[in-house]
């Protein structure tokens, strides 16, 4: 090989993942230039104050504070937005992509709400908007649902996609920790922000399985539409009762195609024991996709330094490498909009856990309202009582239709049968 | 979308996996047209016997006898090799990428053991020899190490990759079978063939290693020099008492980066209950990749008709959407020559178990020729007497090096201290 092309970079954001991004680079200088034929260098980063001007010195890049000097630079061939935030992060992939730069981006969030705009700009002039990093960080998966996993059209996806919920959810399983409690841990320990509320309220996962939803099913199902349920309602009673039925209650993204409509959705869940996203703990995320060819399970860090890193550097490898630009996956970067199956219509097995009076009676009257809907009951367990009065009594259900399941709740809840909120999960 | 561009297939080999190609192409026409913007169609399919023509006829091909059918018609884009063996394929492969056109082959044996020609052939011509399809059939594998995980320099590689030896183990650990009744009924099942050699002696891991070392470490670790033990040798007993230390026994596929140099090897090893791998079983396949970016872990179906087929369909599909042919990962198709890790140089943790009799000072003699070679044991066990006599008598070592562990294992059984052939399995 004789002389390498340079590909030069200009990086807006240099926190965590900037530097991840920075240390992969280096350190797979040699594996780079074997695998595209070119070095790839930061040119320039953008700061927001002088306290970060060593940091970018010290990696040979120039700081500049103004992006449009990332823009207007035509040295630099890939604009990299790890910034954060919706607003600035879509003027800047916007004007780059109009100057006919590539991007590369690990905005979830900006590319759930308001990607399909930029995708389409990014198709009319013909270059790459490189998203890989955007869901599940270390793992592979937007590559492999475009190519790899392409002949196996997906019709399923289950995902744990949020490492921050999983480590909740995780440590108060083990340690039987209440969720405020788990909270301030993970948040002592670095694993949760000191504003968590994306992360634990399912926003996070969702703006992922938007993502995920369009790869794999070619359509966009609006963000703004998507049922999204959070981990705060899940509650230490609940996860043990789940495992004495053989489950544990996992966050999860659930995304399928029902007779053409798609049906999908972020909420708690109680996953078998047996199943392999049962055994994915702490920060860790995993993919189940199925399809006509049968399940595949991804499995890997979700977040951090270099795992992001690392999926961002796989971006700019493949523009490196001249790759065609295959940003969603279809040759048309219109997708349609998703016909959605209406949620009620939507049939899984539930977990009802009730907190009733301990009276004669009760199990009678609410055995009644669900056999009026015609929901079977597999399992039915009244528990001791708990603290404050009341006695759960926790029903698992046959498969039924979730709005017969939330038509029962509510005509429970209006009799009076129940002393405390009524606890509702799906079971996978 | 307007006409669509139709990509013939020239296929060789009509058996499981070629009809689950059909299936899928049929399966998936609409996905194919929006992903690709090209129809693809089976144009000819090579039959030996007339006994198939029915069923390509079936399909809508043309069955041919000879395969130059398949190279000299110019119609063909793309040649399709199912037919299992080397030299036949051998012969297609290269005589279809001398003509300029595209190769897709699931056959491992092959690129194994004689693939850097092919590859030097295809990247001479410009063409894809695509093989997506010859490592875990359903599992994204090939082309995630070349382009998703381009950016986290793989440094370890741990894989189950063969369905029929990962069934038979786990039948032998769940019901306690011997090796022999779990083979047959593994051939009762479908699930191991009437000549079951390649699959039970590792060879078949074997080749598929070569291939993951080649995409991961970009070099080629010539197939008849790695080193392999099969299942055959892997008893109840040893099952039993693995399982009593926390261990499942799995076959495994090994390779890593061990300053520069390459380690790797096809064995059994005992692997922790609590390592995802440890969770594959039956005919699944796993695969778990280490890099500077954390662990990675790809879980399916690693062969079937539909899981296979939906690989080479995704191969198909790149050379649909035209993507630029990168079949090795590197820009240079010529790997340079692994530098092989003296195997006496391996560094692991050990299980070593002897059947000695039951006389005083055995234990005495045995722990001294381990400690002569400074092999620090971490726990040892002695165990009723067997049927036959003797005592087993099991070490797990702390991490020593291959060359101390066979040389004590030669020692011992010099010094006569045991009464059957002692068993060694690493520990992951």
């Amino acid at each position: 090989m004789l002389e390498n092309k340079v590909i030069n970079i200009g990086l807006a954001g240099f926190g965590t993942v900037g530097h991840g991004l920075a240390d992969v680079i280096e350190e797979s200088r040699d594996v780079i230039r074997r695998r595209t034929g070119s070095d790839i260098r930061i040119k320039s980063v953008l700061i927001r104050s002088d306290r970060r001007r060593a940091e970018v010195e010290a990696i040979g890049a120039t700081p500049v504070t103004d992006y449009r000097a990332l823009i207007d630079d035509p040295d630099i061939d890939i604009v990299v937005e790890l910034t954060g935030g919706i607003e600035f992060p879509r003027t800047l992939i916007t004007e780059a992509l109009q100057a006919g730069k590539h991007a590369v981006t690990a905005n979830k969030a900006l590319l759930a709400e308001d990607g399909m705009r930029l995708f389409a700009l990014a198709a009319e002039k013909g270059v790459h908007l490189g998203f890989e990093a955007s869901v599940a960080g270390g793992i592979p998966v937007v590559r492999p649902l475009r190519e790899s996993l392409a002949g196996n059209s997906i019709r399923k996806i289950l995902g744990i996609l949020n490492g921050t919920a999983n480590y909740i959810l995780t440590e108060m399983t083990d340690k039987g920790l209440d969720f405020e409690t788990a909270l301030s841990d993970a948040q002592a320990k670095g694993y949760a922000e000191a504003d968590p509320t994306l992360d634990i309220e399912g926003i996070d996962t969702a703006h992922k399985l938007t993502l995920l939803i369009r790869l794999a099913f070619g359509c966009n199902y609006p963000f703004a539409k998507l049922p999204v349920t959070g981990i705060t309602v899940v509650t230490p009673m609940d996860i043990r009762f789940a495992q004495e039925f053989g489950y544990r209650i996992k966050l999860l993204a659930q995304a399928r195609l029902v007779d053409g409509k798609v049906e999908a959705g972020v909420y708690p869940a109680l996953v078998p024991e047996d199943n392999l996203l049962a055994s994915v703990n702490g920060p860790f995320n995993a993919i189940r996709l199925e399809g006509i060819a049968g399940p595949v399970v991804l499995h890997g860090r979700g977040a951090g330094d270099r795992p992001t890193g690392s999926a961002v550097l796989a971006d700019i490898m493949a523009i490196a490498r001249h790759a065609a630009p295959n940003n969603l996956g279809f040759v048309n970067p219109v997708l349609p909009e998703a016909d959605i199956l209406d949620l009620d219509d939507a049939v899984s097995l539930h977990y009802l856990r009730f907190i009733v009076p301990d009276r004669a009676g009760v199990l009678r009257d609410i055995a009644g309202v669900m056999a009026d809907r015609n929901i079977s009951i597999q399992q039915v367990t009244q528990k001791p009582a708990v603290d404050g009065g009341g006695v759960p009594l926790v029903f698992l259900s046959h498969e039924a239709k979730a709005g017969d399941i939330h038509s029962a709740m509510r005509e429970i809840e209006n009799m009076g049968l129940t002393l405390a909120r009524t606890m509702h999960f799906r079971i996978l």
